[in-house]
């Protein structure tokens, strides 16, 4: 916008230095993670005040959701979903993130789920997943002890693939499907994934290692 | 490269005239489909005999899979599983996708799966899934009579998903399970789309229509 051969030292709040905050974040959170990012270093890095930080995004949570340019914070969004039985969880979860996508925050959504899998080689987009949106879920399903991760996992690869499959790359019939066909039909395997018996031990700590 | 003012109507072939066919065919691919792009159009595009295409790519199909930079046709490597009986087909198709992407051809596809979900908005992965991977399985598994394409589309939600999550953004443990163990997992589900009996029509042509 301006004309800045040089850069000030602290800058007042404007457009472009907001921009400049969500940059820096984004370079903070793909290099560090969530839990070990911090406003005062992204600030740092943007060369501002913590406080305009603070002033812009609220809290972390709300820096990291514009950062990737995510309208809402996916963690309220599905709390009362683990509030639930765990065994109610799966079709409920999935309900509550298509509902999610069917909303007019669709190509927002849309628009940040393709620039994550690109962005850093995708270290937002597993840093919003794994530190973000799964992290509550994983206590509720450990089950056996040490299986939670893998488990929460395997529902991202199947919530994950959908949202890309039915709204990124809208396949037909799949994009025009009712909700409720959805739910029935891929709602199951979210519940297996969370609850279902294996009959194998997939906590990673089992003796076949990783081959 | 080379300084470039005007470009001559017919070049002769080169490292850069093989990348400019390569950019035309993603402009044609993405915005015609596979079957309604033709090695005339692309050549005309990119402003050289067709013979030049036939010389550099072979066949139409090589020409795409080029295009996405993808190093092997898909087509090609499932094919042998589409000789199994139907009811085998779920884990052996997911294993077959797996031992693409155990092989050291994983860097270079997970760089096409990154590049192919922005490129046109998705408009190639599209091309490549419904008219180039998918399109043979579909008549197999058309039970009852015009599912086929919901099926296979549902199959791909969940193997393009944990082709995400476990080889783009490497989700731990996920990442390091066995692959016999993702097979006994996830297989369950890839056959159950293709074959299950869901109780309910899937069709598109349901009179609950598009919600």
């Amino acid at each position: 916008m301006s004309a800045r051969g040089t850069r000030p030292g602290r800058r007042p709040g404007s457009s472009s230095t907001r921009q400049e905050i969500l940059a820096a974040a984004r370079v903070e959170f793909a290099r560090n993670g969530f839990d070990r990012t911090t406003i005062r270093a992204v600030a740092s890095a943007a060369r501002v005040d913590p406080a305009l930080v603070h002033h812009y995004f609220g809290t972390k949570r709300g820096l990291f959701t514009a950062s990737l340019e995510v309208p809402v914070d996916p963690s309220e969004v599905i709390a009362p979903v683990l509030e639930l039985p765990v065994g109610d969880i799966g079709p409920a979860l999935l309900r509550t993130v298509l509902g999610a996508w069917e909303s007019p925050l669709r190509p927002t959504l849309a628009a940040a789920f393709r620039a994550t899998v690109t962005e850093s080689d995708g270290a937002l987009l597993r840093t919003f997943l794994l530190e973000f949106v799964l992290r509550d879920l994983v206590p509720l399903v450990d089950e056996p002890a040490g299986s939670g991760r893998v488990r929460v996992q395997l529902v991202a690869s199947q919530i994950a693939g959908l949202l890309l499959t039915r709204y990124v790359l809208t396949l037909e019939p799949l994009a025009s499907l009712p909700v409720d066909d959805v739910v029935a039909v891929v709602g199951p395997t979210v519940q297996r994934y969370l609850t279902g018996d294996w009959g194998r031990d997939l906590t990673g700590s089992a003796s076949s290692g990783i081959r």
